[in-house]
């Protein structure tokens, strides 16, 4: 599990950072260090030399840190946690426990006290090998993860060697970790260092091996007069002094390079979504890394990384944490098992295990049948298919220019076919094949104004949409089954049967689905739609058999769709961004065919699953080749993204299953008098100031998502109004800085489902003290 | 590098069969195979037990086989290669190589033999630890891996061997390699196993702890006393012989949810491109794993797993071979340092490096700017956004319908934009949204018929494209700057402008880009188009100032376009697909825009470039965001596949360079007379030996690809004449199946960038061996 801790990467220009790690216990990390701290001092005689020990075992006068201020006396070397008994880590902490974000935290300080005294280098070496336990059980190499330094790794010189070096570089390399040099110790029976300097070569790491240290003399004072002797021989050989010099070139090689890649980015890509005009070199952000809910961001003015959290959860994709060791391993499992194999007429477990895990837990009995694609607008246009097909059959429609009923304001994505099921708008004006093909309706929405839940009617629309109705809680909005029989629900049928009878009966329109964003519209700018509204739509359009008539009737088994087939398109509200895993329960219909992305791959590659039912399946059978669905993309069901997609969906199942998120819904079952159907990781405190604020026009949270609507003479797409917010965020402060997109005059932020509850609060503390601020 | 020879994984209802590897040397294998034989004679007493040590090093006497014997005399033991010195491998078989291949080999035989003498157990030692060097220097895991042998790993009991452990088990996983059992021995000061039994308990992985061997005795006698009483006490306990006896569930489980894959596949996937109807569960192929060329696929009726040749590179995808660990490696690595980050105005180092690559090596001075997108009809269709915007603004298009100009039979993909730039076909014929826009020319296709290569008009259009041409060579064919001043260009010439002017002037059709499949048209029957007509068709529209006019006129400074955008697709085509890298250079002309998806991976997973001009990018700057190109990706530029690509790209291009396919260009040239400007893996005699078979109509090979259009009364994409070698392919032969797609009355099969010169000529050979058979 990656920690969500707020811990920057390390990147300073004046200070040379390493992290030494060994392939194993008794390699040598130590002397290598002692060596290299020689070196250091005299290839950089006006630098200074630093060595930390964060956690070092055993009794205090045998340790590493004493060891290099005895041999090398100039070096100022410090160990942060001492643990007396000669055993693991973890094994000595269970008296003195130290969490892995505290560790973490005082090695943060000590590079910002050290750089503060000085130019120079500063080794930091870890206990054992790469994935030795520390205090907290966890492993070396995902402690300081985080903190992610160029590595110096101490190969294993002795019989079985070559294995224990290879398999630690790829632990670290799979954790993303960059390889500076590999040290080894040259043993002439073994020849270890022959074998890896070729291996490494061809990784493009250089190697330098040494002669070992030599064995232990008689006495302890000749012992130290030897060790002494052999130190100040090696720090003095050529290929060391050119291995220290190096540190220095590939340093700057890197900080360069770092200056050098937005300017270069500005130069030749092509943003998505992006206006050019106006952008800057200054504006592009450089992205070192990343880690849990942040990104490690380069400031080219400080030449220093900066923890900036991804408030986007990265275009909404994010779920389980950036660089999750988890999925990079199932990631590389299923490259090493399968790459990608050819899925027409094929089988593969991860494609069959992925297929079952979602029928069973989206808990929907109409869905039976699973169609991969790559993302959430081929997935669109692959349930779209199915379903205009479905109903071009079912009432023999003759005319191809069918229409889909949708909501104002819906996305479903770039492609073609996927922006035809979206109303004209700013994303598709000047795409000169769209064609909005549909109908869509207008929708009360619910908001937190000024503290209160209300379900207001599009703005002077209340003669078809009712006046706004106030509730005592967000779950009271959500209790669908009892407000089924409000005056609501009667106005809303009403409206939705007396306009469809209009374009059908009147217009001559045919429609081939319906299709919906449940619950939430995205890009629409997180507008919560009442649920209510969904679901009488949804009803209204299964249950007018006057308006949808065919000869003979389907069977309504719960499975046969009705009126026209509902399409979910669930890509960005669920597996459990909303708070439930499929969204089904919150409006109590199930559709017939539900498309996922996103998240799906716990946010790391893209992968879409459409969903359908048997009964859309059944059209597409047929005698011709040309009856089937052709449709298929060469990675259709790619192993490595069905793996990961597999792996992802347990983890959020398991996190919904685990209680993980009881600190985030117990303030929500406070607001919602006991019940807490619907929570969010934002406070229902939060939300009430926000709402009372007086720039702020209204406020919606539901499970990651938090929009905060500003007040704006012109609001949607092209208002600046959130754009104020967003630039008071994007300084450090706290410690961090918030990177985030807004929908015009929408600032949204997006959790992810292993954001701490310490950072969510923090982030309402921000976000409240840059709303005060702007007064 | 993945060896490509033919091996098959191991799998035999009969025969459990086990890799034990170790966390490390000196770890306790073989004291651990020796218990596990032990145990195994007592849980299963009528069942057989066998030991297999590939390689041994060290004097015969101490082998790992002879303790076998001496301990587990019932245990069948063998020792395939020994070497006297106590060595690693790689250094004791200076002397005596002995390949991967040829180990492998020897070990599948060993593994027939074995399984023909009864039912039972086998376990095959590896030495030392997972990375350990082999004879010829490649490492265990790679050696064993196409194998894919359930694995009992020994972890290492001593003082760092958690971290040795782990990341042997990282090193295996990431290799695709399924964990059956950890063993370990217990140490009651470090708790390895302690530590280690949670770790693995999270992954579902068994760990069974021993207490450890012991110590040496006085005398060799009394030694081995202690021992032989050790494994009588160790074998008959009750943790062990569970631990053997759930060998024996696991082994069944396996094979039963083998059996059970294809009939769940068919109840739930709904797969692509495919009709159902006919669909059988055992027209199902289940594919356990895949390596190199060749997939693992399972078969029911004799619970084994066969070598299974991917014949279509898994639908066009493959380069650089399945399961290759680089590849796999590389998406760890960006998925452990990035998961995926949002790139709006942000970048990061794989996005940055790959567009960098590709702008450099597809070497067209046009091309400045990369798009990403998720896979080749996302690509397309942000292309052909692109080109249309151009053209619309240069000349003033008031109309939003319009056109592109392609080639008849062109496929570029199956979103609803991707289709609408081919013609109607099967395809799309019952897409209700498809709309074709555009023109599509028919056009002169290069063949070998009869041993000679032709260039041959459509059927009856002798008029309008003149008379087939014969050439010499395929080279001469290519030599299209020779060919400019031909008889047949100036027939092309015309051809192509009185069209155009016909659609323009007198149809008063408006025209926003032309799009092509350089070289060869794909999904619409592996067709080699007259590159001179392809030329000639840029040349054309690039010239035709009286049919693209506007005011100003455009510089013509080489990198702006004229006359329409020309868009190249090269997703199938590109990227050493059919030779070289770009396809440009054999057309002699550039494109504005080249998409390029499919290999940019080298076969893992999907990711899509489209690259286009300055000229082009211009268009799309402007004062409002709503004049920007609003298209994207929530996945664009993933960290994981630019990781991937980068890395599958500077392959590819080292193989280019390196002289990889020298043996493959070597016929060629001969056939070509010395030049060898293009080329195939596919030999000259073996095409025109095909060629000169009465049902076949005509063959085409460039680069990777091969094709035989089989006679047919009547061809196209239902014809069924290609089904019959399709199916005679399909069994076991020489040691391998070929696994093929057919389009029509086109038998196709595709090379990888990897593939060994023996099995293409194999290949080459079973294809002839089934198409005599056929008479």
């Amino acid at each position: 599990m990656p920690a969500n801790a707020i811990t920057g990467a390390v990147l300073r220009r004046s200070l040379r950072t390493y992290q030494v790690y060994g392939a194993n216990t008794g390699v040598g990390k130590t002397v290598m260090s002692t060596i290299l701290c020689g070196a250091l001092h005299r290839a950089f005689p006006k630098e200074l030399v630093w060595y930390l020990k964060p956690v070092s075992t055993g009794p205090r006068d045998e340790a590493d840190d004493g060891h290099l201020a005895r041999f090398s006396p100039q070096t100022i070397s410090k160990t942060l946690v001492q643990y007396g008994e000669p055993v693991s880590p973890h094994i000595a902490a269970r008296a003195a426990p130290v969490s892995d974000p505290s560790l973490r935290e005082q090695i943060q300080k000590h590079v910002t006290q050290v750089a503060e005294e000085g130019q120079g280098t500063l080794l930091i070496e870890t206990a054992g090998g790469v994935h030795s336990p520390t205090p907290s059980g966890s492993s070396q190499a995902d402690l300081y993860r985080p903190l992610r330094l160029p590595v110096l790794l101490v190969g294993d010189h002795r019989l079985g060697g070559i294995s224990a070096s290879i398999s630690a570089f790829e632990s670290l390399h799979i954790r993303g970790y960059d390889l500076n040099t590999v040290l080894v110790f040259e043993d002439a029976q073994y020849e270890n260092h022959l074998y890896l300097r070729d291996y490494f070569a061809e990784r493009d790491i250089p190697l330098l091996s040494l002669p070992p240290p030599p064995p232990p003399a008689s006495t302890p004072a000749s012992d130290r007069e030897r060790m002494a002797e052999y130190y100040k021989e090696m720090s003095a050989l050529p290929a060391v002094l050119d291995t220290v010099r190096s540190f220095a070139t590939t340093h700057e090689s890197r900080l360069a390079r770092l200056d050098d890649m937005a300017p270069q980015a500005h130069k030749h890509i092509w943003y998505p979504f992006t206006q050019h005009s106006g952008m800057t070199r200054a504006s592009i952000m450089t992205i070192d890394s990343a880690y849990g809910d942040f990104f490690q961001t380069y400031s080219s003015s400080e030449n220093t990384l900066q923890p900036t959290l991804d408030g986007s959860g990265s275009w909404w994709t994010q779920g389980l944490g950036h660089a999750n060791p988890n999925l990079a391993l199932a990631a590389a499992y299923a490259a090493g098992r399968y790459g990608h194999v050819m899925f027409a007429g094929a089988i593969h477990e991860p494609a069959l295990s992925l297929a079952e895990l979602l029928l069973k837990h989206l808990g929907n009995p109409r869905l039976q049948r699973v169609f991969y694609s790559d993302n959430g607008s081929t997935g669109i246009e692959v349930g779209v298919k199915m379903a205009l097909t479905a109903a071009a059959e079912r009432y023999n429609y003759q005319n191809r220019d069918i229409g889909v009923v949708g909501l104002k304001g819906s996305y479903h994505g770039d492609t073609i076919g996927a922006m035809d099921c979206s109303e004209p708008s700013t994303y598709n004006e000047r795409v000169h094949w769209y064609e909005g093909r549909g109908h869509w309706f207008g929708f009360p929405e619910v908001k937190m104004k000024d503290g209160t839940w209300v379900v207001e009617p599009p703005a002077g629309q209340e003669h078809e949409f009712g006046p706004t109705q106030m509730f005592a809680s967000l779950d009271e909005v959500f209790d669908v089954e009892a407000r089924d029989n409000s005056a609501a629900a009667e106005v809303y049928r009403k409206h939705i049967w007396s306009t469809l009878d209009r374009l059908i009966n009147v217009e001559g329109k045919i429609f081939g689905a319906l299709i919906l964003e449940p619950i939430m519209l995205g890009a629409g700018g997180m507008l919560l739609v009442d649920p209510l509204f969904q679901r009488t739509l949804i009803t209204t359009i299964r249950d007018s058999h006057a308006l949808f008539t065919s000869t003979p009737s389907p069977t309504e088994d719960g499975c046969t769709w009705t009126g026209l087939p509902v399409v979910f398109d669930e890509v960005f509200t669920g597996l459990t961004r909303l708070g439930p895993f499929s969204l089904s329960p919150l409006l109590g219909v199930q559709p017939d065919i539900s498309v996922h992305a996103k998240l799906l791959t716990g946010g790391l590659l893209p992968l879409a699953a459409t969903v359908a039912s048997e009964a859309i399946y059944n059209v597409f059978l047929g005698s011709e080749k040309s009856d089937a669905l052709l449709h298929g993309h060469s990675y259709t069901a790619h192993a490595v993204g069905c793996k990961v997609a597999e792996t992802s969906v347990k983890e959020l199942l398991k996190l919904e299953s685990s209680g993980a998120w009881d600190d985030f819904k117990q303030p929500w079952k406070g607001a919602n008098k006991g019940e807490g159907k619907v929570w969010s990781m934002w406070s229902p405190t939060f939300l009430s100031n926000v709402s009372n604020h007086a720039d702020v026009e209204s406020v919606v949270a539901l499970g990651l998502v938090l929009a905060i609507k500003l007040r704006d003479e012109n609001p949607g797409y092209s208002s600046n109004a959130a754009i104020g917010l967003q630039f008071s965020l994007s300084s450090v402060h706290d410690g961090f800085k918030i990177h985030s997109r807004v929908l015009g005059n929408v600032f949204y932020i997006m959790a992810s489902q292993t954001t701490e509850v310490d950072v969510v609060r923090r982030v309402e503390k921000k976000l409240l003290g840059a709303l005060v601020n702007r007064q």
